[in-house]
């Protein structure tokens, strides 16, 4: 079975590293947001793609939930000390990585290819891929107005009401060589349990349609988000956040729903919005559940 | 007694540093050759700057002569394993300054005015001034074509044979704001024992003239340099390598000459071009002997 999955950062990155344990390289890509990519300090920063890559490479932070583990912090102390912006914490070998990835794009290279020669060199077997080559940043509409996503997400550490959300450059943008042929050939595309507004919405604009049957994993649970402001998103656009309605976001695209044990509650309810649902174990708090939960998923799918 | 100073990298920044011990601040200024200054991995790199900085802030690696003390590696490693130019060897605390003022440069400031800012940030107290904010770069003509100055200096670690040198950029250059009063307001001016060729006529071809009595310590000690091309360049250049080479070199704004002991017997032979000599211990091996030739120096000078 093929699959292509669609992901933002650290919880998609961790379903992603599940199916990279259990699916053969060949049957899986993992297309991923490139909104949140910024520059800064000069360098061409994309977090998502980081993310996913250093968590399929197991050099990521799980402490963190970004940037690398075992890092160290002497240049942006320096950058500090020297009175430069320093509020988006970057570590040593995180910024090798953006200081070769800005020389290639600024050598005119496609982040496409850039990232395939850093999975190999990092011996990440599964297809990454940028959901584009071109730029598209997301925009937080705020009760502050328009922000840059770093600057709502890192620096303003999401505490500006959301209004809604653009993606700057969408309009022009091309699925990176490779996108339309996963989303063609792959079995099922399965939505990783990422922010469905900041995301995977990003990535769905860029490919514009998905002829494959969807199947999503929810990124909330009991309400909540294990990690980041999918939630506070929710509620701030007068939606009450849950399973349901990430379900209900989803609910054109969607053939199949898995929500944790903790919303068994919302099963009927979301199956009412016509789609299949699996009741899964679906927080990846220890590594051996990434695989787990990623191989429930191939088994709902198989099933139907 | 004010003191103008015009520096290259290593050599220089220790005599540099042992004139800090000395003089009141306000008293010292040291202008830093720039012609070595590149762009690299999209940084903007001042070899010198930042050695004669690092130095005064006692920050400098005394074993290699250039980056920081307790430097990790993490960044450069990293760009290697992703396949990228690991050659320039870059400590990762020294990125730091290199980001931040890549960051500075690009938004349009000077490079004087962050040098400035830099320096009160380490608690450098002397001015130190880049001879220009313009870009002069230092280029190579040898055996094997031109060459940008890092390229030959470390890429091809000196090997090319040299034929002379240029430096691109230097008639429309001018001197950094605050370099024409340092000298005019100097009781003297010395030249650090620096690199003739890639050092100190960089800064002479921007400063144009010298109106105060120069100085010059030699950078030629036995017929050798301690570090770096200086002897191999004269002798390519077919004049034998010699403290005489020097003060020849500098011969027609030589007000005095500063040779080592181990070149006593030249002394004669260099008063005969026309100016005064000292000879003294000019090694600095030990952070101690910056200061003393620093005293011995500034004595020299007074008795003049």
């Amino acid at each position: 079975m093929k699959i292509t999955a669609l992901a933002g950062g650290v919880g998609g990155a961790k379903l992603a590293h599940g199916l990279a344990q259990i699916l053969p390289a060949e049957d899986l890509t993992v297309v991923v947001n490139t909104g949140d990519d910024f520059e800064h300090l000069g360098l061409s920063i994309c977090p998502d793609l980081d993310t996913v890559c250093y968590t399929l490479a197991e050099l990521a932070n799980s402490e963190t939930g970004w940037g690398r583990a075992d890092e160290t912090w002497n240049v942006i102390s320096n950058v500090e000390k020297l009175g430069g912006p320093a509020w988006f914490r970057l570590g040593d070998a995180d910024i090798g990585t953006h200081l070769e990835r800005t020389r290639r794009l600024k050598a005119g290279e496609a982040l496409s290819q850039i990232t395939k020669d850093f999975c190999a060199a990092w011996g990440i077997k599964p297809t990454v891929l940028p959901m584009t080559d071109s730029a598209v940043r997301t925009v937080v509409d705020s009760d502050e107005g328009e922000l840059a996503f770093q600057e709502y997400f890192v620096h303003r550490q999401c505490q500006p009401r959301v209004k809604g959300f653009r993606f700057e450059g969408v309009a022009s943008a091309q699925p990176a060589v490779g996108v339309k042929e996963a989303l063609r050939s792959a079995d099922a595309v399965i939505f990783c349990p990422s922010n469905p507004w900041v995301s995977i919405d990003p990535i769905l604009q860029v490919v514009k349609e998905i002829e494959k049957p969807v199947f999503a994993v929810s990124p909330i649970i009991g309400g909540k988000t294990i990690k980041g402001p999918a939630a506070k998103m929710f509620a701030e656009l007068g939606i009450e956040p849950s399973a349901y309605a990430v379900a209900e976001h989803y609910r054109a695209i969607l053939r199949g729903f898995i929500l944790d044990v903790e919303d068994a509650a919302l099963e009927n309810k979301i199956q009412n919005l016509g789609c299949a649902t699996l009741v899964a174990n679906t927080r990846m708090n220890h590594p051996a559940d990434r695989a787990r939960l990623a191989e429930e998923t191939l088994q709902f799918i198989r099933s139907l």
